[in-house]
């Protein structure tokens, strides 16, 4: 797993680099950010991973997130990934900005052309924490999970999916039903395919009905983000949460949108919070 | 003095704009970024006013600089101008990044084809602070100024100046002697002609050999910037600062480089330091 450093900057009292690899996965080169606060000489940090939203690289959270003193003051290593295989051999939807490269969903495509490379769900749950492990002082048994829209969709289906990996789960703005979205159903029948079945361990509603179970969940949501009503449905985890008695912490707060203005706003919410589990 | 509101997110607790106007200094539409903390319905809130660097605009501190956790702390009032006239009208020097567009360099220009427009010392000390004055709550009795690399020679020359006008000055990674490097050499050149005596009220250490004061400044500078040793050359300042008495805490920032990655670390301290000042 040789891993190719692009850049490294000391910023907050720590370490921000990108880094790039030739992903098994993906079959692509698969380009990630990580912040490693200083740190003792033997120490082993644990890691949040931050999946990005739509259109996202690993670079948006990395300039725009303010994150990193956060991290520095509680010592998280924090991980964010790309949104999907990029490179000029992956197909594409061409002007579809919710569709293909920037999209990935978090899925594991099954349908043609998009089963060979579009696989960010074993790039996410398998291959990157493998080699997060392997190239960076942290412990792999604390690790917390969080994301924004498509990633707070993300951050959740893989979260519910792997309560006894990570110790933590949030999401600012998340897709929650996305089976019932129109950026869901696009994305999910694209690449899934037409059984609505294969959808719902990608739906963290319909995780949480078939029996998925969280100890807790903080989420933040906008009440003026223009997504709310169409795309995220905030209200419908509310529902699932309190039905199935999982302790899920949703903030809607007033007049916030769905930019990085809003999320860089709770991020240290989120980063304190997730700390205080993997720290405990 | 007309202002158009070109967006209004809320943000850690406040509210972040972005606006225009037609200015009478520069005879263009000039755009800026304010950021107002949430405040009691008669309250004057004390302005710090960010000066940014070669090729910025008034976005890249707004979604970099990490300052409105820090602003809605302190309620301060945070303005972020651009750097230079802008529109197809305005002469500008084609692929260099350090003349025309993007580096006014904050001199009122004396040169043609320059002097019609590039008048960003009329922007900055006049102009700009009594639009702000007109349009948010701010208290101009109260006002601070700081910025990055050109826009750290900004803060400090504008600041040096009009010792009455800011509280407090402070910089990161300033260019703090414009007359004596490339960047300054090539801009005071152009905009102002040959004679360097004209150039001396734009060059903060040729201010303080002439007599300029201030009561103490406040910088940061990355050990591991590029432009360091070519161009910033802040041991230059410490030498001005301490031969004329100013209580000037010019910090070295170990392994930092010149990117918002310093900035965004320090931009919390700086923004304490003027409020220690400005509510004093």
């Amino acid at each position: 797993m040789k891993l190719k450093t692009i850049s490294e900057t000391r910023s907050h009292g720590g370490t921000q680099g990108v880094y790039s690899h030739l992903s098994s996965a993906t079959g692509t080169e698969m380009t990630f950010a990580v912040f490693v606060p200083d740190h003792a000489p033997d120490a082993k940090l644990p890691v949040v991973t931050y999946l990005s939203g739509l259109t996202c690289t690993h670079s948006n959270v990395m300039e725009k997130g303010e994150y990193r003193a956060a991290c520095a003051e509680h010592g998280i290593i924090f991980v964010a990934p790309d949104t999907s295989p990029r490179g000029d051999d992956v197909p594409d939807a061409a002007e579809e900005y919710d569709f293909g490269k920037g999209a990935g969903f978090y899925v594991d495509a099954t349908c043609d052309p998009w089963s060979k490379h579009y696989r960010m769900r074993s790039y996410i749950e398998s291959e990157l924490p493998a080699l997060i492990a392997a190239h960076f002082p942290v412990d792999p048994l604390r690790q917390s999970i969080t994301g924004h829209s498509m990633g707070g969709h993300g951050a959740l289906t893989i979260g519910l999916r792997n309560p006894d990996v990570f110790r933590s789960v949030s999401a600012f703005s998340p897709i929650v039903a996305p089976s019932d979205v129109p950026w869901g159903e696009k994305a999910l029948g694209r690449y899934l395919g037409k059984d609505r079945a294969a959808w719902r361990e990608y739906d963290a509603v319909a995780l949480i009905e078939d029996g998925a179970r969280l100890p807790e969940l903080l989420v933040d949501q906008g009440t003026a983000d223009n997504f709310l009503e169409d795309q995220l449905q905030t209200r419908r985890l509310i529902e699932a949460c309190a039905t199935a008695g999982i302790a899920a912490d949703i903030r809607m707060q007033e007049g916030y949108d769905h930019s990085y203005f809003f999320i860089s706003t709770f991020m240290a919410d989120h980063i304190a919070w997730h700390a205080g589990r993997l720290n405990a």
